[in-house]
């Protein structure tokens, strides 16, 4: 019997080096099968999805993935705007989720919406993204994006930029570094520094650099993950404007990059990255996309085959 | 060729015992056969739905009964937010649905709105919900659950609390339960009171007990089926919550029923039924959420194939 | 190969009669398989639609299409009130939902947004209407309807009476007949004439007649495609009214046609048509509908086929 076979995928902390190259096998696999080779994974079984913060992108990636393996997907893609948001508990709706499905995705604001989740569910629950901190998916499909695209992944020198106080793919991400040998430069303003109270952890097995200055970095940087800033965050219009501008990726930035960097991004992006840069070698994330989905595909099949796929 | 070939599925009236225990009989085989055997059901075949009164619930129960034995499903789960809602009669958009589909599902709030519907349409119509009084597939849902739990219906002690004047699942239900020789007890407070008007015909079939008190009866009951009291329907508070706090369902007032007396919901549950009753071996509500499921994909089954399944 | 593999369809403008008459036969051919041999023409495959002006119908078309020919879909069918809409622009859009898809429907406000959307898409596109003119599937059905119904195009005197100015339904079918032998009087109110800069093209193919009066041509008539008249586009309600009364298909309308006339229109219809005429010979509006459906499936099956089907 498989290890991950019935069980819930709820933080990337649960995920521990071993456990992630089996994910990462298991998707070169996946993307190596012909379609209707790979209808047969899950074929005939069906994907419960209950969204309690609308993520159109995240859904999509659970649906195609689900769909390229032969299953199909049912649920509730923005429960506070459903009937079911009639004051019924968070417990209940999962039951009744549960029940029409053979594995359910959870998205939900609140930290610990998954764990709680699981309990009263019969069935394996995915976290599709939770409170401030957790998308344990979205960091194993960027884990496999930088493994994929440089070949390793210990070793590499990886840019984080942007809003990294807010954002919970920063810390997921983090999480997962984790677990390899990776010098990672934490680059943003003061104001959206990573939070150190949620760090304590991640800085005893990671190198991080923290710094405001991007410049400094471009040229050692094997990988550069950016993430959009939110006006919202900023007091002050003229605050945002300074520091949006001093990060945005272009051609000039590129420049000073390594010939073989590469750029990645969770989307949507809106203007961190100028479309020039897109049909660069460097941009990899629309690959990353199709990587998500193809990581979700992997997780799926070997939550739900006895024996693996 | 099966009676129920190409049949719509309208009131609850239109099912007399023998009808309604072939469709259980026919639930019955359908949850021993493996999936792949089910979805051969209704392979390939397509449920349209309408709903022009949302119900996420019963939407995800057609949804996933459809799903189960092999077919799909597209249609408009709110018609009012929709782009149809430019004026267009319900025929027109019942026609259009019917030609995009081999069955069809409606849910609308006017009485008569499916026996029209069901005229116009080329497909078999099922009653997914319509007015005040009917919903005929909650009602097979309902009476499978009690047949199933209880191993029989005919002696039955049904008590029936909640809100009992609004809620059209109440009125199927006592008309499901018009073929059976049960014992039902109906506790409401007065104001909430089952509306006579429409019990006539229920009242020559069924022994019907009305109580604003529950405690006597609950040492007799095999079957409680709680409904939500909805605050909206008293003109004050005070009274609301006096009343909402005498028919709460919880361990102690479960130590005065027997030993093996089900509880029920329609469901969505508000706190009319507390949380610890959930593990006990009485709660049957989510049980009932399941069979719903397998009745549904059973008259599904049976409306699409000539000779049965 | 086909000359259809992995093509776009954009715009009505790129097919001449001979595509026009290969989707046909394809249409024809798609009709009478059975529908088991249906579903391998597209089993597994994935369509990605986009809606950035919703429309159930045009969607319900596609999907109901797709599954009929063994695939599925998934994608935005509403763009603006999706999680999407957090300034995302077109491009990365479509470079999403064509990664998650075998081939891409977009709908759009904008003139030339197919054209770009294609562009950036990695897949097939097919534009499901956009901006004022562009509807190809829209007049692919149509076309089809008449051929149907008629036994031919070339020859056929076709009304098209509402609403010409504005609505882009009727601007794909001009040029879609531009390939035809036909005889088109355009019936309409002063003010909703056919707009004459765009319809220069037209012209150049298509003997057109304009007029205010639909009684002149009522006997001489084959096809009368009806359009609907929205109040909104009346400066006063008077003028309106008097508009409207004297465009509306009723059976009196129809005793002064030829026997074997009919009647299209492209839905939803409000009440230009009387419903008194639908119970007639001459309605084909529903027809058309089913018209749609096959051939927005045939449309599908020739794009992803190298082959064909």
């Amino acid at each position: 019997m498989n290890e991950f076979y019935q069980k819930d995928i709820i933080s990337i902390k649960d995920f521990d080096k071993e456990k992630l190259e089996k994910i990462f096998t298991l998707t070169e696999k996946i993307m190596q099968l012909n379609p209707s080779e790979r209808r047969e994974i899950c074929k005939g079984k069906t994907l419960g999805y209950l969204f309690y913060e609308p993520s159109t992108r995240t859904r999509l990636s659970f649906d195609s993935a689900m769909a390229s393996i032969g299953g199909n997907s049912l649920g509730i893609s923005n429960v506070a705007s459903s009937s079911t948001q009639k004051g019924e508990s968070l417990a209940d709706t999962v039951r009744m989720i549960s029940i029409y499905s053979d594995v359910l995705v959870l998205r939900h604001t609140l930290d610990g919406s998954s764990r709680f989740a699981a309990e009263v569910s019969d069935k394996p629950l995915i976290n599709a993204g939770s409170g401030t901190e957790e998308h344990p998916t979205q960091a194993i499909q960027d884990l496999f994006t930088m493994k994929k695209e440089k070949k390793k992944i210990d070793g590499l020198k990886i840019g984080i930029v942007g809003d990294l106080k807010y954002g919970r793919t920063v810390y997921s991400l983090l999480h997962g570094l984790g677990n390899y040998d990776v010098d990672v430069r934490l680059i943003s303003p003061e104001s959206l520094r990573i939070r150190s109270d949620s760090t304590y952890e991640i800085k005893q097995k990671l190198d991080l650099t923290e710094t405001t200055n991007i410049e400094e970095h471009l040229d050692e940087l094997d990988v550069l993950y950016v993430t959009r800033i939110q006006k919202e965050r900023f007091p002050d219009e003229e605050e945002y404007l300074k520091v949006k501008g001093s990060y945005v990726v272009g051609l000039d930035m590129l420049k000073r990059m390594k010939d073989d960097a590469i750029i990645l991004h969770p989307l949507p992006r809106i203007d961190e990255i100028s479309a020039e840069v897109d049909n660069t070698k460097n941009a990899k994330y629309f690959k990353q996309v199709e990587y998500g989905m193809h990581t979700r595909a992997a997780l799926l099949g070997v939550t739900l085959n006895e024996n693996g796929f």
